[in-house]
């Protein structure tokens, strides 16, 4: 065994947190989830600037103690009693709710550190504060978003998925951001046969469960109606059901997607994949709406992040609620132990 | 004024109930709504065979009183000591769950006398038992559905809309039993704005809400942040809402649908105008599984009905939730009661 990995065994490791759009309410979510919550938190290391952590915590009425450290490890000793923080540098000052594209390098380098950390078993997963993808595109970032970014920066072997995780329900959309239109025209039996076994893959690995249930939803109203309302639940997703089935995964669907997210209903799966991005954000956001969690499956290290944007609208106020940040948080140190573990 | 006129401002008129698919779970939703709930609920005249709905209730173990009678007042002294019906026959003995075509003209005959009885003021609305639309379409009923059939009765001169009502939410898909590919394909100013303006009479003048909020929602994720994923929201979404506000109406949107249900937005409206089938109703009942009214907009009579099919697999057995239809009554006597003193 290697020193590195001696160490991974016996000490938890830190979570790897970046800055995201400074702009935006990562800052703060820093500084009001180790206000409310630090006890309950595992260690977490912050890639920000540490002077503008601490002006940012008095700005919103919610002080905070900042250190900074060089090495991730140093931040199992300082937490909780302050936000360890490996500096670096903005271009400007940072005014919230305006966006600045002369700090989109400091975003890029936050990422890119936290990302290396991971990869490097520093730290032992990664949350990404969410960023302002517009004012990024004229730097080096040239993906649709983080999670692409973390694909190609982590060389990831299979496409990602996104899981979304809540308290209550988890949900895995086949298509995310594209139109509706798009979602329809481009489902293919592919990409649900991918992101139901990277989900089967997921729930037995990080969360434990022996044998995950499976539901594909259905794309059209009453699952077709045996082709009387749209072909693709003959054409595409019975298909791919039938190759889900083929590698021993336990599935069921198409199942008509009106009648599949009640208390009930709920009760006879572990995550349902969605056809497109709304059929499975509406639910998960009516049920869980502060506490949903962002997980990338299929990249080689852990992912999450909170379930929501930059809110420029209220930076800088303290109103953001930092829940779905913190539960991004327990949820990164939850699925590494579970993989450390086996 | 007239006698019938005088009659209905001075008695409480019946609501009539039709048969319904006689092999699905109308009758016994009868039978356990009367059983369970007889004292809250307005008279009700139902439009069946009565021996048929007694020795339904004995198969079931529901045992109910049931009074043939000739002319729909007389429910009003009969109810609630037992079931008040206007008898039709059946062409051959009921099997629950076995589908009989020879029944179809007892179940459309069963429809035509409670419109009938409707739009003559002998009752003062119709709630209608799910009804199994391909046994039917042998006999004469050439519509897609109920509400088709109904608008065509009543000589109604708009379009009728379906509004979905819970104790939660109410909603109005514009478009309903069509493909995903189709929701998307024809949607269009013109349903936008007659779906918002039927919403509006509606609330106001049935649900006595003075000034109605309605809320459109987009098509697309995050209501295609400014036409990245989709110009729907950018081409017709905003247009109908333009001309909607043109008529006076409260009306806010386009709104991204997967923020739109949670707890806190749903204090901001009174009915989400959705645009397609699932997206209302993955919603609505998740909220209110069983308590979901389906209510027809655009008619010239006060027409409900349970949000759910023919349950033909439980048909018979008695585990049918009577919840719905109970809604559906209590909602007509409701409305037409607001329609009345007005």
């Amino acid at each position: 065994m290697t020193n590195k990995n001696l160490i991974k065994k016996t000490v938890t490791l830190p979570i790897a947190v970046t800055m995201g759009e400074p702009a935006g309410i990562g800052g703060e979510l820093m500084c009001l989830a180790w206000a409310s919550n630090a006890q309950d938190l595992p260690p977490i290391v912050l890639i920000d600037d540490p002077l503008r952590i601490e002006q940012l915590g008095e700005t919103i009425k919610c002080p905070v103690k900042v250190i900074a450290i060089s090495k991730a490890i140093e931040a199992v000793e300082i937490w909780p009693e302050a936000i360890p923080v490996i500096p670096l540098s903005l271009n400007k000052p940072v005014i919230p709710g305006i966006l600045d594209p002369s700090n989109s390098s400091a975003v890029i380098a936050s990422l890119d550190k936290a990302i290396k950390l991971t990869v490097t078993g520093e730290t032992k997963g990664l949350v990404t504060n969410p960023i302002q993808k517009s004012v990024l595109y004229g730097e080096k970032f040239k993906d649709p978003g983080h999670t692409e970014y973390l694909a190609r920066a982590t060389k990831a072997n299979v496409n990602p998925v996104m899981m979304l995780v809540g308290p209550n329900l988890r949900v895995v959309p086949v298509t995310i951001h594209t139109s509706l239109s798009n979602a329809v025209k481009n489902l293919c039996i592919d990409d649900i046969v991918h992101c139901a076994s990277l989900s089967a893959d997921s729930l037995n690995r990080d969360f434990g469960i022996a044998r995950p249930r499976i539901v594909i939803s259905a794309l059209n109203p009453h699952a077709g109606e045996n082709g009387a309302f749209g072909h693709e639940e003959i054409s595409i997703i019975k298909p791919a059901i039938d190759i889900i089935k083929a590698k021993g995964i336990n599935v069921k669907g198409p199942s008509a997607a009106d009648t599949l997210f009640n208390p009930q209903a709920r009760q006879n799966y572990d995550v349902v994949i969605c056809m497109y991005h709304d059929q499975a954000l509406i639910p998960i956001k009516m049920l869980d709406f502060h506490r949903t969690v962002n997980m990338t499956l299929g990249l080689p290290i852990v992912r999450t992040s909170p379930d929501h944007g930059t809110a420029l609208d209220i930076a800088g106020t303290g109103q953001a609620n930092p829940t779905s940040f913190i539960e991004a948080v327990k949820l990164a140190s939850f699925i590494s132990s579970k993989r450390e573990n086996r």
